[in-house]
């Protein structure tokens, strides 16, 4: 094929919008699982969830407009739409997809009727300037079009081309399933149909992974079959070292072995990850057992070896990457956002699939711990690294490791990215069918589940107990299952006040009945306070301890202990008394659940002026007693800058 | 002055050779002791430090000289010779100083009358290729002759076109010490007045300090003020931003403080130490007391909160950099060879401006564990980065952290690096004037010292037996200072055979008396083993012990574990009894003091299939019972290449 613009095909009119959303599998599908529609779950106020996307409406993405602005993203388009070439490009070479996540975000936004207007107008414009970028081959990338118009296609290893291709591919798979933008699902389509005749002879692949997942979803969209056999291609070209290039090498890639044949997670922690999403889907579309297969063995290996407490993945600053089985230092942590989204984008996919409550899991874990940290109370600020350990005397290493939430990073990745999973936050509460539904997430929300309508009232992740009010008209059979979280030894449950006789069936708690009227259920998740250890080869953290409540993993911050006190000084005593106290956090927002913090016994040694090194039987350092405040990880680093530790040492191990 | 060639200046003819070793301090300087001369100490066989010199003469040095030939760097120098424009260089911008460095370690080396002669036709056919790469106006660096012309001095941030100036000048000093060469000393001079001319009026700085140190030296050598002039100037630049640029910000170049207020060290760590060994030059020679004592701030900062237990400096990977206070992971500890030697150089600056032990004690700590570690048994392979524990599972990252030595590295800072420390040892030995010798190193040696020959032998560090056979001819009180290590609680000495009443003095037993004929004096340093414990603040190392004897820190490898033993699963029984036994490496070369291992007991823990992170009340791992040895941490990865750990966690602490 040598025709500068591709015919097109017979699917590419628009479809009336699904409203499926991130991930749904086509209907022929491998899938334990089938997700809800988005109009069918309707977060509401008064949840942590349901805050959370609120003021990732109604601040994260008016900032990440903003600085798509000020920071010359919308620029470099509007210079390539009237095709400036030579130009200076403003930030990243792949700035792109800065837009596409903000466009994505404001498009699954969309899905709901009652979206502030002005998300509609950012749509459709950012649309309209795409679609006077694409050339008329279908090509759409800003950088390739003014900065270095040579070199299209050329620099596989560095150019970003198809990741970029992915996240306008991923908008676009937005607006189609949300009936929003439907001009974005043609100009994706076009740049779709042009990869699928420049890439299906060739022997390449994108050093960054993305257009795997995105050509699948695509696939999803419009079933039109080369999308998902060029994402399919993709997928088994890696691992042949055909990024093997430059200092990086080819494990940073994850160009190092043949993906079915890996057995541990490698290299740019994001990279993987993403290509891990690319993966499952790839795998639950063509029934490709053994490449599903290897993705759980994938997932198994960094779960098993190499995920922080917090959900977080990527233990190396140095290449961004994962690091040795255990190699897990909470100082040092890198444990960038976008790994800790694409995580959750990976358990998510893997839940469909195979149904296992252990993907459920780690979707409540790495949301309500390392993604829900990397956001600013205010909804305006970000971290880009989460460590799980800021060092008295850290020297604040700017945008590499800083100490705070910044309000923009030169590379942006992470913001817009949990723009747009907050935004399509509904997408992941619940799955469920005619048979039944499979409540994975708690949060106060309406859900419209096939014969039954389920309101659910909770003050989770504060508090264990969930209300639910299941309302139907009898007929067959229908099955509520409830997650019962991995944390949680205790629990119970009651249909219309009555204890009910259900067992946890592999991490669920299932009410089979026929449901008449309106029938109330109530589960009760106890969450005393937990002290959690590490594997013993986990060097970084041995003798310490981390608390936890529930979903919540907790830390000690500087900020809660007496003046002149040294964090690192400070030790639990792991025998103490510990208490889930309210209401602690100075700024609390009135009418907003108060949180929880955790107070527990500790001591203070005075290490003074000791050696770094000295002989083990020299004196221990004197010890003061001293009570210890724990918070929300979560909520860390939002009173003051300062010292931050998860993991604590105990009082009996130095 | 605009004249392309400096007119010289009275100074510049050759001096005769003075045999002063490494940062001889000049006649007025501040110095608390005096260097000796390099032909007065004369390392003999059978001890470590000579068969190390012998191996860095008949190995490391011919292996540098074939590297710099097959790697590109000489035809670097060659086609910049002959003014060959626009050619591709070979290797990293700063290649020449792969070249200066090697050359220094052949110009030391010839101050020894019987060196191979093969050393002196290496010198003198570089130096003569030198001059003709010199440009009229006494320039000298290849790459921005034959690669980028047009942009020198354009490029202070990241050109390190003064840095391998001063690896230039570093050559020339030893040219001229010994006698050998002595057209590089002109060559270097000419590139030194043009620096002056350049840059005595500019406020520019190099990125990469060492040009500091160099001037200073250069200073010692020809007694031509302008020189340290121009050092000085360079130092009181510094920190005031003007080098402000690019990703790594002022923290990396050690920018972001002026020197003389700095109170932590920072950023790249080799940068942050040859600045220092700058500052502490220059301090003597000028009698700046403020900067000297800024110098000694930083090292006690240095070495009270970022420094290995085997000397070795800088935490980070990214950067290259010292981490925060406390933050030495041994996993991913950077350890860059070229940061033990600059501590070293560092050290003993500081050793001969204030006497202090202390900077003695730190020589033989870096000397014997991150110095000797960084070279293999034959000679001819390196590490660069020298980490304390290589991870079960390590994948091997090339060249950033390799898990064995390499022959040689795209950037080969370190192996020349090494030549050069090895064929300058005999300086370090000892210092000394007319009222006594000061003994800082031990090994078989003879040392004429003023009115006194010692001829010195042990087995050290293998044994503490330092036998000393004194030869003098009366005359006035003359003081044998015998520094007993800080590691050292118990010790003897003995005069011809009679227990001798010295007290330790500041880290020195001082034995003053008439000499008269040939005395015998016998030092018994008592080496037990010892277990070294972390500051409670070095997060990474909780729990842990590190094993030592005499100067020597002590590792595990996998090599001596049982079959399916995996490392992170080993404890060692701190209560248990420890044994420094002979002979155990395979391959122990027939002649030489075998080296002691260690046997302590242990255990390992059944860790199984323990998930990453587990209730505190979970069960813990079933322990088997295992005797381990430990070796000395200098020799490992010279058997095979698998894990190893200095510090070992206690069976006590989980």
């Amino acid at each position: 094929m040598t025709s500068p613009k591709p015919a097109g095909n017979p699917l590419a009119t628009v479809s009336p919008p699904t409203f499926a959303g991130p991930a749904a599998p086509a209907p022929g599908a491998v899938s334990a699982l089938r997700p809800l529609r988005l109009d069918q779950v309707r977060l509401r106020d008064g949840g942590l969830l349901g805050r959370w996307r609120r003021r990732n409406v109604e601040e994260t993405l008016p900032h990440c407009v903003e600085r798509l602005e000020s920071s010359g993203n919308l620029a470099n388009l509007r210079a390539a739409a009237v095709g400036e070439t030579g130009r200076t490009f403003a930030g990243m070479w792949f700035a792109d997809s800065d837009v596409y996540k903000t466009l994505e975000a404001a498009l699954w936004e969309l899905a709901d009727p009652d979206a502030d207007p002005r998300l509609r107008i950012f749509a459709e414009d950012t649309t309209a300037l795409l679609a006077r970028v694409q050339r008329a081959d279908g090509y759409l990338n800003s950088y390739f079009t003014i900065a270095e118009p040579d070199q299209r296609w050329l620099k596989p290893v560095w150019s970003h081309e198809l990741y970029c291709a992915g996240h306008l591919i991923q908008a676009a798979v937005a607006a189609g399933r949300t009936g929003a933008s439907p001009e974005l699902v043609e100009i994706a389509r076009r740049f779709a149909d042009l990869l699928v005749e420049r890439f299906s002879e060739v022997e390449e692949v994108c050093g960054h992974p993305e257009i795997e997942t995105a050509l699948a979803e695509l696939y999803r969209l419009t079933g039109h079959r080369p999308y998902l056999e060029l994402a399919r291609r993709f997928l088994d070209l890696r691992g042949h070292g055909l990024l093997e290039h430059g200092r990086f090498g080819p494990r940073y890639h994850q160009d190092h072995v043949p993906l079915r044949e890996a057995r541990e997670v490698a290299g740019h922690s994001v990279r993987q990850l993403y290509l891990l999403a690319g993966m499952v889907d790839v795998a639950v579309e063509t029934g490709d057992l053994a490449l599903l297969e290897a993705a759980e063995r994938l997932w198994d290996d960094a779960f098993r070896t190499r995920t922080y407490v917090t959900g977080a993945h990527g233990s190396r600053h140095r290449d961004e990457a994962y690091g040795d089985p255990y190699e897990l230092p909470p100082d040092r942590a890198y444990a960038e956002t976008c790994a800790s989204i694409a995580s959750f984008h990976v358990s998510w996919r893997l839940l469909l699939a195979t149904g296992q409550a252990r993907y459920a899991d780690e979707l409540e874990r790495v949301l309500y711990n390392a993604i829900a940290a990397s956001v600013s109370r205010d909804g305006r600020h970000f971290f880009y690294s989460n460590p799980l350990h800021l060092r008295t005397g850290h020297a604040n290493a700017g945008e590499e490791a800083a100490g705070h939430r910044l309000p923009w990073y030169s590379c942006a990745c992470c913001p817009p990215n949990i723009a747009r999973l907050m935004s399509s936050l509904p997408g992941y509460l619940a799955t469920g069918d005619a048979d039944g539904l499979q409540l994975h997430l708690y949060a106060t929300a309406t859900i419209e589940a096939g014969p039954a309508t389920v309101e659910m009232r909770t003050a989770y992740p504060w508090q264990g107990r969930v209300e639910l009010a299941v309302t139907a008209d009898g007929g067959e059979p229908w099955t509520l299952a409830l997650r019962v979280p991995s944390w949680c030894t205790a629990y119970g449950v009651t249909v219309d006040g009555e204890p009910a006789r259900a067992a946890v069936d592999a991490g669920y708690l299932r009410l089979t009945r026929v449901w008449e009227g309106t029938t109330s259920v109530v589960l009760d998740l106890t969450m005393p306070v937990r002290q959690i250890r590490p594997h013993p080869r986990v060097d970084a953290v041995r003798g310490c301890v981390t608390l936890a409540r529930g979903p919540l993993v907790y830390c000690l911050e500087q900020h809660d202990l007496p003046p002149g006190t040294v964090l690192e000084d400070v030790r639990l005593h792991r025998d103490g008394a510990f208490q889930a106290v309210e209401g602690f956090m100075e700024d609390h927002v009135k009418g907003e659940d108060p949180p929880i913090v955790i107070t527990a016994s500790g001591s203070t040694l005075d290490t003074g002026s000791a050696p770094l090194y000295t002989d083990h039987r020299e004196r221990r350092p004197l010890t003061s007693p001293l009570t210890l405040t724990a918070v929300p990880y979560f909520l860390w680093g939002n009173r003051s800058e300062g010292p931050m530790r998860v993991w604590i040492p105990a009082a009996d191990t130095g």
